[in-house]
């Protein structure tokens, strides 16, 4: 038991061979008056891993530990810490620090605070190397841990602590509710919740996939109208002006119509990218102009966003559609190559930390 | 005297021969209840016209006659116009109709109204083509011929029928007054405007320029601070995060460091590329992420923001910084030319019709 001077975790550290882990020691940030430690129980695998570990994003510091979407129990908690106690069961996203000093910190906008940490692949403002969920325990000021309600179960949470919370705060940002018409672009990870929380939020929902393979999926997981853009001409016709915001979670811009979405936006309405797609968009000052629409992204959401998500998501009893690997080399394996591959409905959760972690 | 049965004006016949006009005749659209002509008196020489008549956004219609900042006197009114009367002084913009009956158009949007047409290289909905203001007569919908206030002169004041609105309207609609602060990007026929609304308006503005060439001008048009973005590196250090809207009028995406601009966006703000350049943005989803800032644009503005620009103009007493040139075969071809190699401060109006059109 490594545990407090060092933690474990499984860490990647060559690009080329991105899906093989190696377990390593590693030294977290040093324990603060606002800190809390937490004993890691499960992790999302999130696309983002996939990108780092890949470095298709850019390349990663190695080695690297991912894992963002962290849910375990609290074993230690600093002086000054009010919102968790030892013992109680809480989340770690994809952001670990921010300096809550600055307007935008105070302003409930933390997620983009000039000096936010990420919470893998990245390093506090003294240098020390941030590692991810992968592993036996996660330190972070207790701003940056939520605690979990007792209704959700611990491997359905997990991915809400990013794809949750990344496809939530846009829409909530941007008036998702009732009489609100909220396009989804793309079924996956991100999406799926993306349909769950504009259902829950009380709007209309529209779910553009290329194809009619996830229909049932997505009717069931909320969506009141379903379009495969593939499977035939003039798909937008009858949606030109009607929406009233697009989540697109769509991860590449190849073949992606940009112009074919953005024109069935309202007037000024939003196009908002969560997918991060690898390569960039191609847009046309032309296409914003017809019905001056904008195109952005979103980077998570605020403390305060989480804490509405989770408990939404407590109140009408939603979970993520997720398969649980139990994390082991192989299950890590496993799980990013099949993330890779899309070969997951629609989040994996990695399990049984017991099993590797004492 | 061909009036009223047909119309005359400047054609060009061949986007080769872009800057080569010849006089034509032309039948206007069937004169309506609603609609009111114009004798034109000045036309401004807008960016639009070059693109249109080189074929650089799409091949127009041949033979074109561009011009869309139009105003004259009027010399005929419908029997259901309230607005004007025959001798009042008008203008026309670069919209000459939309329904005036959708949602959108009565929202106060209809400069985005899905039948939108344009006051040139374009056709009503009965297959009328839409001649400019290279011309001895313009025929519009009341709704889209603007009472210009007493105190404007005709000349200063036809500049703001396009380039003056295109850069109001996103002002106004984005906040733009006392404590905001503006990014101007470019000084010319629009960034000019965009400077002295802005000042106008109350915002503290950031002229960014690529020398220190027009540095002189920038500060007399209204700029607090200026920006040379090619005289050195991390020209936008200072200014990350601070900036509430961006008004771009760079008409070229070639050597355009988005994310330097982006990034002086606070979170959630605009970058609204009014230049309408003929190629595409690329946009990288991180860039959009940092502060989860928009990118979009504008079309014109409505009648009501119209009528309050002049009447800004009027009480503040702004005007285009203009270059009167005599319409003729010679001074359209100057204008063209000199438009389309950035050799205007900043904006050509052509005068004179009275020696060209009986």
């Amino acid at each position: 038991m490594v545990y407090p001077d060092t933690f474990e975790g499984f860490a990647v550290h060559d690009t080329k061979k991105w899906s093989t882990v190696e377990k390593i020691e590693f030294k977290p940030k040093p324990f603060g008056p606002y800190d809390v430690d937490i004993k890691v129980e499960a992790c999302g695998v999130c696309g983002s891993d996939v990108h780092t570990v890949t470095g298709g994003w850019e390349a990663p510091v190695l080695p690297v530990i991912v894992g963002h979407e962290i849910v375990g129990k609290v074993v230690k908690v600093g002086d000054k810490v009010t919102t968790l106690k030892v013992g109680d069961r809480a989340g770690v996203g994809a952001q670990i620090w921010s300096c809550l000093e600055c307007e935008i910190c105070k302003q409930g906008n933390e997620t983009y605070c000039p000096k936010w940490v990420d919470t893998y692949n990245d390093a506090y403002p003294d240098g020390t190397r941030t590692y991810g969920g992968y592993s036996s325990h996660i330190r972070a000021h207790e701003h940056f841990a939520f605690p979990i309600p007792e209704k959700l179960n611990t491997l359905g949470v997990a991915p809400m602590l990013c794809a949750g919370i990344t496809t939530y705060s846009p829409l909530v940002r941007n008036g998702a509710g009732p009489g609100k018409k909220v396009g989804v672009v793309g079924i996956g990870g991100l999406g799926h919740f993306a349909i769950m929380w504009a259902k829950a939020l009380g709007c209309e929902v529209y779910v553009f996939s290329r194809s009619s393979k996830k229909k049932a999926d997505a009717l069931q997981l909320g969506a009141d109208h379903f379009v495969a853009t593939g499977e035939g001409e003039n798909w937008n016709s009858d949606l030109k002006y009607k929406l009233d915001m697009i989540i697109s979670t769509a991860n590449s811009t190849k073949n992606f119509d940009f112009d074919a979405y953005a024109i069935m936006l309202k007037v000024h309405a939003k196009f908002i990218a969560v997918g991060l797609p690898e390569d960039q968009f191609q847009i046309s000052g032309g296409t914003l102009l017809k019905n001056g629409c904008y195109i952005g992204s979103s980077h998570l959401g605020s403390r305060q966003e989480m804490i509405d998500m989770l408990n939404l998501a407590a109140e009408k009893g939603i979970e993520s559609w997720y398969e649980a690997i139990a994390i082991s080399k192989g299950g890590i394996k496993e799980a990013l190559e099949r993330c890779h591959d899309g070969d997951v409905k629609y989040r994996f959760t990695l399990s049984d930390y017991s099993k590797e972690f004492a």
